[in-house]
């Protein structure tokens, strides 16, 4: 009888010349794998800063990093070790292993191991691959080649789109990133307006894409399908609520991303992703097909890896609507409040080179206050009812969202109103028809093991920028421009009612090429 | 200005410490990829039986398995250089890359490095991970969560399935395998029996799988989508017609494949991946809603991972139908012709240490011959005249065999059909109640780089042992019983007719446990 493939003896005969003592540490970590022992799997990773490890969502660099994912992961999936062999006789050797998970199919694991000064073998480098993925269910309800032909030709022929799980797709029912909602809808029986748009004008379905539940998020982490990778940052949240049409876009998988901005869900995931982002003039694209969220602040707006298709598409949706407004001065606010400091000064930097004028800006704390006021009475009023007769079907921060947002009363709202009123009216006045710059988020995308508290203060900072497209329903495209250590962060251009053709003719001017973090 | 990624220089400073030539190595290695430069990466990999390389499909051993490998890729996706980073500074040394390829997202690297005796760095092992993949469209036209919901509950609760694209799914195209089939079709009405079936009693549709165009193949490679992966063989064939059924059961996508069997396309893909397959008593499984290919034939069967949700589904498909009949002696032929060495040597040990009876079987040559020219002239009744008036619509090996059927003379078509009437009286005789015993496919799954002919001579040789299901309507199970040193190889059950459900109880005796290849 062989012993078992966490027991050395199992790979000696396949390994003869495997050093001394590296089969009883390779085999310890498996063990520790699967038991999830943190402390174990820590104390096999070469402390320091130069270890590596790999995986399809990306590399992580440093012990440190290593262990705090390892720490929010919840342990590997259970698997078995299919074969191992062991390359290298001396103090360094590489030990490759063919995995078999329990779910299906074959893995890959590729270690690099030293011994030490203690004698102890440790792992410099490791590069971890699952079985080949088919599905991705974390980025998409339902995808097809295609999900659904173009119904004519045109300008986006030869495009595909990722519809973010709102709008009504022909046959298909609307998600809404809600397990108990979709068990309960039937399939739609035409498409939704920006839907129809799109296919008559040449594109094709690719899939119906994850949002985080009824949109109501900037995280993009819904809890009932898991995060989907952020394909520019490893170990990073994505971004959402339109996670499943940027990442879909980001990998390449649909050139167009059709999805939703009410207070960021567009422009947020394309500053983590380094994406271009448009949101519409509020009312320039038809919403009819749409699950509402908040309609005095929902637009649908568009995802692209590059300017040109998003400059065809957003023709397309605004067709005839299409405002000929054009774009002032382009002036940065003097302060940005919240804005971590690597965001800031990659934004400032880049705004002094771009020679941006200075707007003294009111304190927009208040504004965004009565945003998220009404923002939350309306989100109540499209799914409170349902909400109330499911409950349970809500999980996480977009649950404890809507929890709060029932307790908003007629009265506060419309307090909220009045404020929003009064300040679209400064906004305007202050604005006029300059272009307004800042960055589309507070900081690059917080990792996966941030704590719920600083994904909380991200969010509120973020939206203190998002909000003042939504307060005055102008248009803004995000441009993917700045790098930071910690990933790439958009740059946001919010210009007047209309302009959205001047915005993105202009946007062809910018100087883009953002470096992908190591 | 930066020096371009190839260019050592440009990542010198990241890694001062990289042994001197590495850099320079690493980077000619990158130009030769780009150039699909076979000679300089062939030198650039030791020339050792040693050698790996991985990536998503398996694990490649040896410097010649690599070699054969890349010549048959046709080049490496475009892509760039993100990052590098060395780890290591003595005589072998890992280097890490995150590749930017230029569809989107991003990959991983791993390569481990020596300089050898003549003071040349070369490769020991890489290991190559493409950016995540978030829909395959080798083994998938389309897929959801769920692509469908069950309409009821029963044995099947919790089973998800992939039906292979011969199968009407409401609201779904049959796709067939053949694009400018699926672009004139209109969705379904209403769901095939067999889905209807699968549905009712509990099962999801995980989505709808790939096909060998028409199901007229037995080898996997559609060249409309490509070759799926094999997920027990690296780079091997993963066996049709039912090839992405196969694959997502293998993957643990799904865990039932709906299928079709006419001449072993359940029994060849289980085969070649290590899985469970049934092709039922002909005319036991409903065929309503499934597109024919050739009816006298056409069967509905169905793959899995494991015994059990087999034996469940099975009853299901049967129904009321299923028949009680019950199987005799398990006996094996006493010559296996055209069956590879080291196939027949598995297979013989198993059927030895079994205890196998000899049966003296007639040579089946003419018997598989006529089967081959009655499937054609059907095929060709099926589908000739779309195919007619769709000059180009068909590739490769499966639009050869169309082409070939349409020269079928009704004289011809006649004489086989009575051939087969006496051979299926003749093996009747032979067998009785006996429950016949060979090997699912003449030997394990072939490589990608195998000739057309050596995949024409597997297939003839696999079709005289398939075939007899075929002409006298028995049913067969294959079961992963064996292992040789080139990939699974199953073994069929064939028995009497409608001793469907007394093969699959004594299935569950059966001693399985197929090791992977390493």
């Amino acid at each position: 009888m062989n012993p078992a493939p966490t027991h050395p003896d199992r790979w000696r005969a396949d390994n003869p010349d495997a050093p001394a003592g590296l089969l009883e540490a390779f085999c310890a970590y498996e063990d520790a794998l699967m038991a999830d022992d943190l402390a174990v799997l820590d104390d096999l990773f070469a402390d320091a800063p130069g270890t590596l490890r790999g995986d399809p969502e990306g590399l992580l660099v440093g012990h440190a990093a290593i262990g705090a994912f390892r720490a929010v992961r919840g342990g590997a999936p259970s698997r078995t070790l299919a074969a191992v062999r062991v390359v290298g006789t001396g103090e360094t050797a590489v030990v490759v292993a063919v995995t078999e998970p329990t779910r299906g199919g074959h893995g890959l694991q590729t270690q690099a191991w030293r011994r030490g000064a203690d004698g102890a073998w440790r792992i410099d480098v490791a590069h971890v691959a699952p079985p080949p993925v088919t599905f991705d269910a974390s980025v998409w309800r339902v995808v097809g080649d295609p999900l659904a032909f173009p119904t004519g030709a045109g300008p986006l022929t030869g495009e595909s789109v990722a519809v973010k799980d709102l709008f009504a797709v022909a046959g298909h029912r609307v998600g809404a990133g809600v397990p108990a909602w979709l068990a309960e809808q039937e399939p739609a029986a035409s498409d939704s307006a920006a839907v129809a748009l799109l296919r008559r004008a040449g594109a094709l379905i690719r899939g119906i894409a994850r949002t985080d539940q009824f949109a109501y998020s900037l995280a993009g982490d819904n809890p009932h399908h898991g995060t989907p990778v952020n394909p520019a940052v490893p170990g990073a949240l994505p971004g959402g609520s339109s996670s499943g049409s940027a990442v879909a876009v980001s990998l390449g998988a649909a050139t167009i991303g059709l999805a939703t901005d009410t207070a960021g869900s567009v422009r947020v995931p394309a500053s983590y992703q380094g994406l271009w982002g448009w949101r519409p003039t509020h009312g320039g694209v038809p919403t009819g097909g749409l699950l509402p969220l908040a309609p005095d602040f929902d637009t649908v707006g568009l995802l692209t890896r590059e300017l040109d298709p998003l400059r065809r598409a957003a023709a397309v949706l605004l067709g005839e609507s299409a405002g000929t407004q054009t774009c002032g001065e382009r002036v940065r606010p003097a302060t940005l409040p919240g804005v971590a400091a690597s965001a800031r000064a990659a934004f400032e930097a880049w705004a002094d080179a771009a020679g941006l004028g200075i707007l003294e800006l009111p304190d927009l704390a208040e504004a965004a206050e009565a945003f998220r006021v009404h923002q939350a009475w309306q989100a109540w009023q499209a799914h409170g009812r349902w909400l109330t007769s499911h409950p349970g079907a809500m999980l996480g921060a977009a649950g404890q969202r809507f929890a709060a947002a029932a307790s908003v009363t007629v009265a506060e709202d419309r307090a909220a109103r009045a404020t929003l009123a009064r300040w679209r009216a400064t906004l305007d006045a202050t604005l006029g028809d300059a272009t307004l710059v800042v960055p589309s988020a507070a900081s690059a995308a917080p990792r996966r093991w941030a704590t719920p508290e600083q994904v909380d203060a991200h969010r509120a900072a973020t939206f203190g920028l998002t909000c003042i497209a939504g307060i005055t329903g102008r248009p803004a495209i995000s441009a993917p421009l700045l790098t930071t250590p910690t990933g790439p962060v958009g740059v946001s251009f919010i210009g007047p009612r209309a302009s959205d053709l001047a915005l993105l003719e202009e946007a062809a001017t910018l100087p883009v090429g953002v470096s992908p973090p190591g």
